[in-house]
């Protein structure tokens, strides 16, 4: 009889290992259940759906649960897992339209349970008008109240990637936008410095960003009518909640399987769990960072596919090994684009690390070409092993993307002098002569 | 007394060495001679000024006379460099304005003579409209004819960067563009795959592509009309030739200054030529390919400007290295960008190197989100030791500047095999899920 391979989940963890452990093993009995009625969904596009950049949730789809089918590999979607018996290797099941409970038997399982977003205890927290986003039922909620209300005021709670990028979406609707962010800058996970030119930006560009508060209460009868940050009140007819997700890792806890950072479920490079022949993969897991050799929690779409299919690939008999993330990120603001990899500034001061950091500003293109935007590029460096340890982007179209020079010289444990003199390419529609990161790494 | 530094050439190379050694001592009786009447201008920004992206050449000057001047750096423009008599130290000169002769001293050397463009002895190359690139007074020429003449059909001969960005360039001025190749592809530097893409592209916007096969003549009576192709002949009101550049070498040569490939100055990692106290920088020098190990003639501005801060530094009493350079090279032919860096295919049999290659299709952003272009990218790798020895990019906007996180691994000696998670940014505006780069490293 074939072996059993099951597999929790249906985004991008979850597909990705499904799709992988079909290529290794075609003979593989492969089955996958997922809570939601969508599976591999790109979730990083749902800010753009809400804009109507893109016009149909279908194209958010990679793949479908016809497409798996006709790959030998079932996906019942609205399948609630609601235990795992580790001893008997059995999964208990929910089909949530039936309500009927069920079991299954795995020989393998790869849980890719994934996220949900964090939604504060506040006052007012279930008032209409307020959203979390993490799926498409969220954003058809968020579209047609919309279009139904009509809102004139959006407040966006917390000031990450997610939140931010909802601020252009929000506009199109014809929002006035205001952004909230209890840490004392906005994208917390970068440096003040490289935030502040986001913050100046968007204050330049209308928005209204307060810091360094967070938010006590919602007001308002049926709908939304004001957030109260302290004893300060801000109108608004529609709040998108966006202050980070929380791990699904109970169903894994609960089976006594080993949690780490943030409560995500502790994996090896392997992707295996504490439990034998249990794998788990993308936003429910722990990763180690590359820089820092920290296990952490940084939840990300890229990682979770790779994770995926690293958890499929061995689930199905191979040995392939996740070697760990850098916490690269990038976010488009309007016509601000930001990113970041490796470590910051506060993260080097958390692990001790004496450093050494130089923020540089220049232009995406050789000033005199058309579209010149500022960018500014930060760098940090271990002060005794001048070892590169991160870097932080912020800037005008063609700032963003130019981080991954920097990734991928962390990814080779650079010392930043083995990088004065790198060939980076230059042309005055790409670049001044000396690119903005070799500015940058010349300053050390 | 103070030590004496001249230096030859006062473009990118002698005003980056002027200006660094100026820095490095403040003391220093640094003087510049150049033949030309500008310095230190943006020769890649040339095609812009013809192509009026750029409106005055003065913008094209990052620093000028008046600035050196400033720092007690004379600069004599219109001054030729005759010869070099090393034994006594001196520099024979020729003021061009009132063709006086004279001699300078000095301690130390930089020869940053540049290159010339190579002007093929061909039947009627002296006919009025026929063009090289490589100045000031060229663009100013060919701007002047433009308006002058109105010519309806350019031919552009050489299809390697400055020739294909020109097309752009003269379109503007309503020319119909025809682009002749002598090699088998355009784009010679790089492999015919990677060229294919640029090359349909160029036919599907009505350029037509000759290759392999060179210009035989030119006829016409006054003005150029005919460019000959072995027995064919194309109607020409007006001709661009950018078939390469030569290093200005001779004077070197004939103060028994070692050359190296293409008849450059040879110049160790210091800069040094093989006279004592002579550094050379620039487009006249040869350069050591960082993959192969090999010398090599790669003129480019950005090594230009790198060698020619290392010969400052060094010959102002500093201790510099130049590490050598990968040969990336960017483009961009109206709305196609096309990238290399380091070795190609025809580069890798030259060197006897057994190789694997894959080149992948992908989009510059997730294929949902609006613009989201195609994209070639061209990975080689050693088929023994799994070191990536280079890369190719052809695309739409957003394609080009992707050949940097390439460089930045070449530049650490990366095996693809470390490469296989980079953690590459990724959100919808700016890369499929899988970065375009990775996915051709997980090709391997």
């Amino acid at each position: 009889m074939n072996s059993k391979l099951r597999i929790i989940g249906g985004v991008a963890a979850g597909m990705s290992a499904a799709a992988k452990a079909r290529r290794v093993n075609p003979e593989l009995d492969i089955k996958v259940f997922t809570d939601d009625q969508y599976i591999s969904y790109s979730a990083c596009g749902l800010p753009y759906y809400i804009g109507d950049v893109i016009k149909s949730s279908k194209q958010l789809i990679a793949r479908t649960v016809e497409h798996f089918a006709g790959q030998g590999t079932p996906v019942l979607t609205r399948t609630r897992a609601i235990d795992i018996k580790a001893d008997s290797k059995l999964i208990m099941l929910e089909d949530l339209t039936t309500n009927r409970y069920f079991e299954e038997e795995y020989d393998r399982l790869i849980i890719a349970s994934g996220a949900r977003p964090v939604f504060p205890p506040l006052e007012g927290i279930h008032l209409k008008g307020i959203f979390t986003l993490r799926n498409i039922q969220d954003s058809d909620a968020i579209k047609n109240f919309l279009r139904e209300y009509q809102p004139s005021k959006a407040v966006i709670v917390g000031a990450g990637y997610i939140g931010l990028e909802m601020i252009e979406n929000l506009l199109v609707h014809g929002c006035q936008v205001s952004v909230i962010e209890k840490a004392p800058h906005i994208l917390p996970s970068m440096d003040s410095d490289i935030a502040d030119v986001v913050s100046n930006y968007l204050n330049s560009r209308g928005i209204e960003v307060r810091t360094g508060e967070p938010v006590t209460a919602f007001k308002g009868t049926d709908t939304v009518k004001e957030v109260m940050v302290g004893r300060n009140s801000l109108p608004a007819d529609m709040v998108i909640i966006s202050i980070g997700v929380i791990p699904n890792s109970e169903i894994a806890a609960r089976a006594d399987i080993e949690l780490g950072s943030s409560n995500a479920i502790r994996v090896n490079e392997k992707m295996e769990t504490s439990q034998p022949d249990v794998y788990a993969a993308g936003d429910c897991t722990v990763v180690r960072h590359i820089v820092s050799g920290q296990e952490m929690y940084i939840p990300m779409g890229t990682t979770a596919n790779k994770q995926g299919r690293i958890a499929g690939e061995n689930a199905a008999g191979g040995n392939a090994a996740f070697t760990g993330v850098l916490g690269t990120g990038i976010s488009k603001i309007l016509d601000m684009e930001v990113s970041r990899t490796g470590l910051c500034e506060q993260e080097c001061q958390n692990l001790g690390i004496e450093y050494i950091s130089h923020t540089i500003k220049s232009r995406t293109r050789v000033p005199y070409y058309p579209d010149a935007g500022r960018i500014h590029v930060k760098l940090i460096v271990d002060k005794n092993s001048r070892r590169l340890l991160g870097g932080q982007i912020a800037g005008y179209p063609g700032s963003g993307k130019r981080i991954d020079t920097i990734a991928s010289a962390l990814t080779m444990n650079s010392r930043i002098d083995d990088l004065i003199n790198m060939d980076l390419a230059y042309s005055p529609p790409f670049s001044p002569l000396w690119d903005p990161v070799l500015t940058a790494i010349n300053k050390f």
